[in-house]
């Protein structure tokens, strides 16, 4: 049974940060909050001497003739060595005979962009309707990728970056003034990020809260990526306390590994706390944005329903464009 | 960075049923009761429809310049379409970087074999020294290769084998005395395989225990390979109240997944049960096969560190030999 293999660059060429590749990604999630997806807990492997981490994720959607598992490993020290942090790829599976049908090694890509795509979603539903000014907190990989799906959804004026390493910022703002044909500003603080934006994206591997909740004001959106595992966090707990409605990718896994964790820990939210998921704001279940002046806040975790729904359209191009190699 | 890729071929014929394989497998086991090795929970991904289950399991063992993510797939429904049930693959991830090394596309062949090689494993340690009668329940792959893996560590004189469907127990009958030459008759039940046999192992993937406490004789030894989720179960859970000696490859992971699972749920065993692990044997911590007449039992529910061992194995030889493609 021939198994197709897709590269990088293949990939690149075919999934790009556009409607098409939201749309699917809308799809996995709503499938997820309609409860026709399975969704195993993560299998997280560490490897503290080398400052590493290795993520596999893998959903199942119940009627999909295939489904993906996921391999991320993210690795702290490479940069020393001149090497991405990120790495990783998708292995697409036949949901009858369990085969594999596709190895797409997007060295990372296809995570990047349907992470990114998860904060447009979330900034579709609940980002004013009218954003001036978006705000973005770190200038890695995933600050790209965020801010250029935001661009999708919200067609801001001026984008405000703040982050620790200010060369990485100098280049980040030059980057993203040429792609999206914005004006971009360094702030000097995260309060400034804050309290300056109508929607603010975190997209930091902090494990120290920044984010605090007396920067809050009316008509704010907050979308935060960056904590994936329980010792990360951005947002102080108790800003949870101090926004109109709480939303989530996968409730389960966000109060296990997500800033839902400390903010359960902390008592600040429990059993009984109103928690949306994307997938419902899809579906209709639940309202998005209900008025101007609605604080919210969307925390991401990433779940497998994105990478099954990436990794599924990915597969589609590659074959109506007959790309990769069969072995 | 260019990833190795080799595909099942290449992998039978640099990893084969024999001493080398073993003593890598052996040092996966001893490396993970000494503590060395980061095994997480595995990743269990259920497809009902399809009467499906894919499994991801990984293990990092400290030191080691690379290890192995294995995802294995098994849907019982497959042979109606003429395929195999189980199928799968191995990716090799540098330990330094998490990057990608190699792609083994081994269809669960490596899988066979190091579950193969643990029940010699546990055979070496426990079985009487001489054997002269081998019992296996069962005759699907696993049959084969645990019977294949137990000749390198016992050559017992004669194989009696039971199984479910007649036809399949003819063939396997006819393979196993070709391919190791010995005799082999097929019994007529289970119990006569249990109270013929110094050796036996079981490899079935039922969800009824069958083995019962009432024909267990002294000087056996049972290795139950089947078991490897919680749903199934090949063992009355009262034998592990009239054995000598409870023995498993993952203490943590058999009373989650293996025969331990409904030992320790009945009530048979509790937190204070003397249970050793396969690596600890290995380790000289504890002792083999005390005397003639010990009844022993090992639970088998496979380890990331099998998985490790014998994929660096692989890797290591497709270097040497120059195998495989590059991408």
């Amino acid at each position: 049974m021939a198994i197709s293999i897709l590269n990088e660059t293949d990939l690149r060429n075919i999934i790009r940060m556009d409607q098409e590749s939201l749309t699917a990604v809308e799809e996995g999630f709503a499938k997820l909050s309609a409860g026709l997806a399975e969704v195993p807990p993560i299998l997280q492997l560490m490897v503290p001497e080398n400052n590493g981490e290795l993520d596999v994720k893998t959903a199942y959607i119940k009627g999909m003739d295939s489904f993906a598992v996921k391999i991320a490993a993210g690795f702290l020290n490479n940069h020393e060595i001149g090497l991405s942090t990120g790495s990783g790829m998708m292995i697409l599976i036949n949901s009858v005979t369990g085969f594999p049908k596709a190895i797409l090694l997007d060295n990372g890509y296809l995570t990047d962009v349907r992470t990114g795509l998860a904060g447009a979603i979330a900034a579709k539903y609940l980002a004013p309707e009218h954003v001036k000014i978006a705000g973005v907190i770190g200038s890695g990989i995933q600050s790209r990728f965020q801010i250029e799906a935001l661009y999708l959804v919200r067609k801001f004026l001026r984008l405000l970056v703040f982050g620790i390493i200010p060369e990485d910022v100098q280049i980040y703002a030059e980057e993203m003034r040429q792609k999206l044909g914005v004006e971009v500003f360094i702030a000097d603080s995260y309060e400034q990020v804050v309290r300056e934006s109508q929607v603010v994206v975190t997209t930091t591997p902090s494990t120290k809260a920044f984010i605090k909740s007396n920067w809050l004001h009316a008509g704010l959106h907050i979308t935060c990526m960056g904590a994936d595992s329980a010792n990360k966090q951005e947002i102080f707990s108790d800003v949870f306390k101090h926004v109109d409605r709480i939303v989530c990718d996968n409730k389960a896994q966000c109060l296990r590994l997500g800033e839902l964790s400390h903010a359960i820990n902390d008592g600040i939210i429990n059993s009984t706390t109103d928690i949306t998921e994307i997938g419902e704001l899809i579906l209709g279940m639940k309202p998005g944005r209900k008025n101007v002046d609605e604080v919210t806040i969307c925390d991401l975790t990433g779940v497998g329903v994105q990478d099954t729904a990436i990794a599924r359209l990915a597969y589609h191009k590659a074959c109506e464009k007959s790309l990769g190699i069969h072995i």
